[in-house]
Parts: C-alpha cells; structure tokens; sequence
C-alpha cells in the first residue's frame, strides 16, 4: 500500500536523477523510473519505492510497472525477470535513510477540522487541521486529535488520549490515558548504535471497537494496526505495530501483543497474556490469564502456561509435577 | 445502594405505566410501584430498580418494599413469596438497555466547583462542576477533576490524571498519568456482537492512599471500588470494577487486579502478580512477584507461581524440576 | 551526591542548634557543624546531611569533613573514628522527616524558561519556570516540563508527558502519556501505618535514548535515574528508581525493572520481563520474554523462565516436564 496522503507528504516526486542521488547508485540502475511516494513491498504500487530484505531465491515474483524495489546487492538477482530493481548493500537502511529525509507528517496548514455541529468537543481539547469528528462523537478533556485523523459517528474519545495516523470508525470508546499511533518499536543499526525504525502506517479501529484506559496501539511501519469490528480491549493493553486483530475478540488486561501478530474473530485472550511477534492466533482460539504465547494456535483451541501450549497438557503437566513433589514430601 | 445522585441522574421516577413501556412488560406485572433510581441487588433501597440473575432456588429471599428486581422468566419463581419480581426473558440485558437510555452522568450544571483557598489548583487543570477540592490539595498540570468529585485535604492529584465519579479521601497521593472512575471491563451480547455493560458505581480512596503513575482504578458497575486507608499501590497498576482492598496493604508494580476482588488488612502482593476475577487474598497475606493467582488466599499466608499455590510447595517444585534435569545432563 | 539546586531548595543552612532541635537531639552532639543540604550517603560532601542505617561493623570508614551522617544508636560506635556521626534511635525516620520539612520543589519563580528559537513548543504544552529546550525540540500537545529540566537538542517530547526533575540529553524521544521523575515506590512505617520515603533524586537520559508510549520512569530517592545513550525502550515499562540502565541496551513492552538495579551495556531483555531490585545483569546478557528475575545475570549470557535461570537449564526442564507427562498418558 502507498503511504496514506491524509498522514504523510513528500518532499514530491524523485526522477532518476534525483533518486539515484539519494541512494548513491547509478541514475542507469533506476530505469527512467519516477517514484511519487513510499510503499510497502507486500502491495506496492505504480510509483512506488519499497525494500525487499529477503533472499533472491524466495523472491515472489511480482512488482507493479513502474514501482522500483530497492534489494540486496550481495543475492545474486540474475535469474529474477522483474524490471525495477535496485541493487544496493543494505536496502532496508537506504530505504529508511531516505525516507527519513523526504517523508514527513502532512499538516493540512489551511485545512481547519471539521467538526459535526452534533459532536461534543472538550474546551481543552486539541483538534488539528485535516481532521474530521462525526455526529454525536465526544471529544473528552485534553484529548488530542492529530491532523488527518477520521473519528466516526458516536464515537467517544476519552480524556487524556492521543489520536495519530488513525482512522476511527463509529461507537468507538477509547477510554482515558489510551495513545494510538505513536511509532512501533523497530530497531536497526545506525552509525555504531541502535537507532528507531520510522514508521508510515495507520491505525485502523473499526465500528464498535472499545479501548480500556492507558492503552497503546501503535501504528504500522508501512501498512496498517487493524482492530476489527467490536473486538473489547481491557486496561493496559499494548497492540504493536502491524498487528491485526479481527471482529469480537476479547483482550484482558494487560495483554501485550508484539508487532505483525494475527489474531481471529472471537479469539479471546485472558489476562497478561503475551504474544511474540508473527505469531497467528485462530478464530474462536482461547489463551489462558498469563500465558506467554510463542507459537501459533490453531482455531477454535485453548492454550495456556509459559511457554504456552495445549491448555489439557499444561495442566497435566502442573498436576503431575505438584503430585511428585507431594509424593516425595510423604514418603520423607 | 442507590446509585449516587452527584454523579448520575435518572430522567425522572418512573411509574408502572412507564416502566412497561421500557421493559416491553405488562404494566399489571409491575404491581402499582414506580421506581426512582437504580439499586444494585445485593443492598437495593426502596424505589431501587435492580436486577438479579440467578437461580430461583438460589434466591436469597430479600428485598425492600417498593423496590422492582428483573428476574428471568425462565425459572420458576411461583414458590417465592417476594413483591417486586418481574420475570423477563433477559433481566440482565433489559435492566442495561432501560439504564443506558434513562441514567446520565450528572453535569451539576449551575454549580461551579468549590476549591479551598488554599488548595493549590495548575491553571491548565479542569475543576468540573459539582466538585469539591479540599484545603492543602495540589492539583497538578493536565488533572482532569469530572462533575462531583470530592477531594481531601492536602491531597496531591498529579499530572494528567482523570478522577471521575470518585470520592477521594485526605492526603491521599494520584501520581502522573492515572485514571480513575472509567468503565470497567464487563461485556454483553447486543445485537448480535460484544457490547459494554454500562457502569454506575464509584471510585472510594480512603485517607492516606498513593497511587503510583501510570495506574487505572475502574468505578463499579453497580456500588464501589475501594482502597482503603494508607494503602500503597506502585506503578502501572490496574484495580478492577467493585474490587475492595483493605488498609496498609502493598500492590506493587504491574499489580493486576480483576473485578470483585476482595484484598484483606496489610496483604502485601509483590511486582506483576495477576488476581483473577472474585478472588479473595486474607488478612496480611502475601503473594510472591509475578503470581497468577485463580484461589483464595488464606489470612497470613505466603502464595507464589503460576498458577499460585503456598509458597513452598512452588519453590518445592521449582528445585525438584530443577533437581531432576540436571541429574539426567550428568548421567549422560 | 548533594541533591541538585536546580530541583530541590533547602530552607537555608542549618547551625547545629536548629539540627539539634529538628532532630532532638543535642547539640553538643553535633560537633559544631552546620549542614547545607542533603546527600546521600554512598557520596556525600561537605555539608551534607546524610543517614546509614547499616551495622556500625559494617561502616565503611569515611565521611567527609564537615558531613553529618545519622546512625542507629543502638549499634556499638565507640570504635568509629570518623567525625560527624550522630546517634538516634531511628536514623532513617529521622532523616526523612527532617528532610520533608526542609526541603522542597525549587520553582525559579523569576526565571522563565529559556526555549531556543529553533524548538517547537505545542500551545498546549506547559513548560516551567528554570527550564531550558535545546535547539530542534519539539515539545507536543499537553506535555508537561517541570521546573528547572533541561531538554536536550533535536529531541522530541511526546504528548501528554511529564518530565519533572530531569536532564534530557540530546535527540531523545519520550513517547505519549510517558512519565519521569515522579517519587518512586519507597515505603516506611509513620504514626503506625504506611508512609511514603521522599525522594529527592533525579532522572538523566543520555543522547538518543527512546521511551515508548506509557512508559514511567522514577527519580531516585538520594542520586539519580540513569538510561544510557541509544538505549531503547519499548512501551508499558517502568524503570524504578536508583537503576542505572547502559547504552544499547533493549527492553521490550512491559519490561519492569525495580528500584537499584543495574543493566549493562548492549543488554537486552524480552517483552515482560521482570527484574527485582538490587539485581545486577551483565553487559550484553539477554533474558528471554516473561522471565521473573530474581537474581543476578553474569555479562553474556542468556538467562529465561520464571524463576529466571541459564536459558538451557530452563528449556530443559520445560521439555523434560512435557515429556515426562506425555509418557505416561501414552502408556495409559
């Protein structure tokens, strides 16, 4: 997907020239190609510049005409026939180095919010420019609406809250202290140290979803953090970046769930539990209050312990070992 | 108890005729009483509306005149003797959709909020109507004090904290970014999808309480969450709906609390330790850090693990696992 | 270290008649010596007040000229030849309530803040007397700068923040709803029931240090809060106070780290990982998500489980348990 125009602006389109500048390469290697804006690689499109960090021989084979991909120059690319690829030492860097410089937070200078006359809006409230609020929506005291974002209809934003890169769709409650979009958690190396991954994504709350109080849900690097249609969120809850969580589900306190996680309509999630990242949880899956969750669950099973896994074994495994230890106690 | 006319009002009594209409009920099941407020079942005044969903024979055969309690129709109730019962399909569902519809936070619309003249208020603070600040409390940058809310002498409410439907106590310390008096987390079905079960409880902290940064304390659904005096609660900490902790107590970071907890005198839980829903921890008992604790606690007892058990039957079986494995790596 | 002029004011110099009345005790006690400020023991200076609550066997033999140190009379000091020690009952009580009379927050009342040219402050945003915002800053909507905190160049301070008795070094990142400074999690017995310790210590982030969103971190009680340059830091965690974290390092979502500890350089600990105070992990060890730390992990290695020990043993026994159990519920 190219980064939504409603968050992010570029510095404007890079011919070749001006391209092969920023990435230190030959203006020949880019082919005539322009591009217009950034994009994941996953869905690119026409005019967009991406990164591919994976090996030449899992290539998927696919790029839109005329979007260029920057990938690594050490993987031999020979045998790949898709036009548009840039051979550079480290991609995802380059891709990142430039982006830094050329992308930044679009601020819709003469573009007030629009405000629906039925919403209610806190005095203390800070509304930016490009956004829009819908009928009967309740802005709560020092909330914080960043410019671009959507708020649908009824929707209740709690005190104390801050709205960035998101689109929020209608009866949604986010309760107080609860901050969504802020940058997810990527690290790379950046001169001899760690340095933060910058983030282009969204933040996708669909119809009816609720937030507990002093959430995070952060936005996606490239692509979006999607919570489906009334899915419940307790307290405390952290969602990261690239995560996709479908319609229903339940997440008690504290559940912390990494970056680029699924989880199915009506999974449900007890609380504290912890989901490391790539991690797929399966529709109508149950995981057990405290569980830490490294693998994924199939559909509709119910797991717990640390490490979890099937919730019948890990219960025969804290009988059997308290048995032992019981045994042994007697028998003394 | 009644829910609290400083922080919610009703749309006026409702006589039978009324109630029928909301209920979609025979006005003649309703036995010629109106209501005035809404009741929680376990302690319901007269003029309560309330509703009980148990068993018939599980019945506890009280309830005040002129009181109304929904039960479900499904049970037979034809060996009870009580007034006031109306049977319906859902009582549960019935009583939260007539509430949702007839109660409203109270706005105290023509009554601006007291503050001692020698409280300390941050010019960025927002005092709400109907509040009341005590002499000596400092109310710090960002806090949000909603409609009714009564704060003690010398009491310190920190940066961007909200306190809502909450009566707090004399020197009690709300240290940065906590949030009391939101919804807890409870869930129905409506239409078909998880809906909020709406709440109408308060928040109580009793003389001498800290809350650390960053916590949440939810008000009940129907009547109190309360900390009692002196007690200390670390950061990150989240206290369910209706939980009750007693005085001198320690929560220490991470403290996950669900709903109707009940924490005795001098219970001290150590850093990230999770109590799930009704449970009860004793009399100065103590629970080790990073518990998961699903039992009641005995009066004086030390717990520990996950799932928590006594304490030493844990480090029991933590050496003999330990024991076992290391043997095995020898032998070979 | 004496507490830093820039957060703290004494109420001026104390001759040792006002000590000698504010500690009943004796004058003569107190050798002719007036104290300026507090310290803390580990380094304290000339004019410091300070207390060790150790054993008088355990002395480690030196003082200032020109401190004064508190120590328990009970313990046998004939044999101590260092000047300035007084004797009481309760060195510590005796310290902390002194000190909670004396000393409070410094306003700056005539010095505003000095903001470069070049930061960006949000209206929103409210930044205290005494404070300074380096060049590029961008302070965001609703963030709190306490007095006297120094923000360093380039860094960005995140929506409703607080920041109170800190220095920021340079492009540091502090993510929304993030607090630092606030009095850490210290306990001790007053009029018979729970009391807070005050704290008067300070919190240091180093350059390119990342906070993520609804993180806290506290102010030590005597000396400083320290996060090491480029040391990132994801969201939900707390750094309690006293802990000195290294450059480099990497803690992930809810990592809890208490009072006292210290991590090396290039360490890196797993979502949810808990540490105990006074625990001690070495440079670049590694602790796998959802350990419970309890003790101290040599530089290096990687430790996981809950208690936390040597990865390999844990996994052992995790798998050996799993075995044991699927065993015999085959051969049944």
């Amino acid at each position: 997907m190219t980064i939504d125009p409603r968050f992010y602006r570029t510095g404007g389109p890079l011919d070749p020239e001006d391209l092969a500048v920023k990435l230190s390469c030959e203006a020949s290697a880019l082919g005539g190609t322009s591009v217009q804006s950034l994009g994941s690689f996953d869905d690119a499109r026409p005019g967009d510049l991406c990164f591919y960090d994976g090996a030449a021989k899992a290539w998927p084979g696919r790029l839109p005409d005329g979007a260029i991909c920057l990938v690594n120059q050490d993987e031999d690319w020979s045998s790949i026939e898709t036009d548009g690829l840039v051979q550079l030492k480290d991609p995802r860097t380059a891709f990142f180095s430039l982006s830094d410089d050329w992308v930044s937070e679009e601020q819709h200078d003469d573009k007030p919010p629009k405000i629906h006359p039925d919403a209610s809006v806190a005095p203390s409230a800070v509304i930016s420019n490009g956004a829009a609020i819908g009928a009967g929506a309740k802005i709560e005291p020092f909330a914080y609406i960043g410019p671009g974002v959507q708020i649908g209809k009824g929707s209740r934003i709690g005190s104390h809250t801050s709205v960035r890169f998101s689109l929020i769709g209608d009866n949604v409650k986010i309760l107080a202290g609860t901050h969504l979009g802020e940058d997810g958690f990527g690290l790379m190396m950046g001169d001899g140290h760690m340095a933060d991954i910058p983030h282009y994504g969204r933040v996708i709350l669909q119809d009816g979803v609720t937030l507990g109080a002093n959430c995070s849900v952060d936005r996606g690097m490239l692509g979006d953090t999607i919570i489906g249609e009334h899915t419940k969120i307790d307290n405390q809850c952290h969602i990261g970046h690239n995560t996709v969580v479908g319609r229903n589900a339940i997440i008690v306190a504290y559940g912390g769930i990494s970056g680029s996680v699924t989880i199915g309509d009506n999974a449900q999630l007890g609380g504290r539990v912890g989901v490391a990242d790539h991690v797929n949880i399966g529709e109508g899956a149950r995981v057990a209050a405290g569980s830490g969750l490294m693998r994924d669950v199939p559909a509709g099973e119910t797991w717990g312990g640390y490490p979890a896994g099937p919730v019948k074994q890990w219960q025969r495994e804290v009988l059997w070992l308290k048995k032992q230890v019981s045994r042994r106690k007697t028998s003394r």
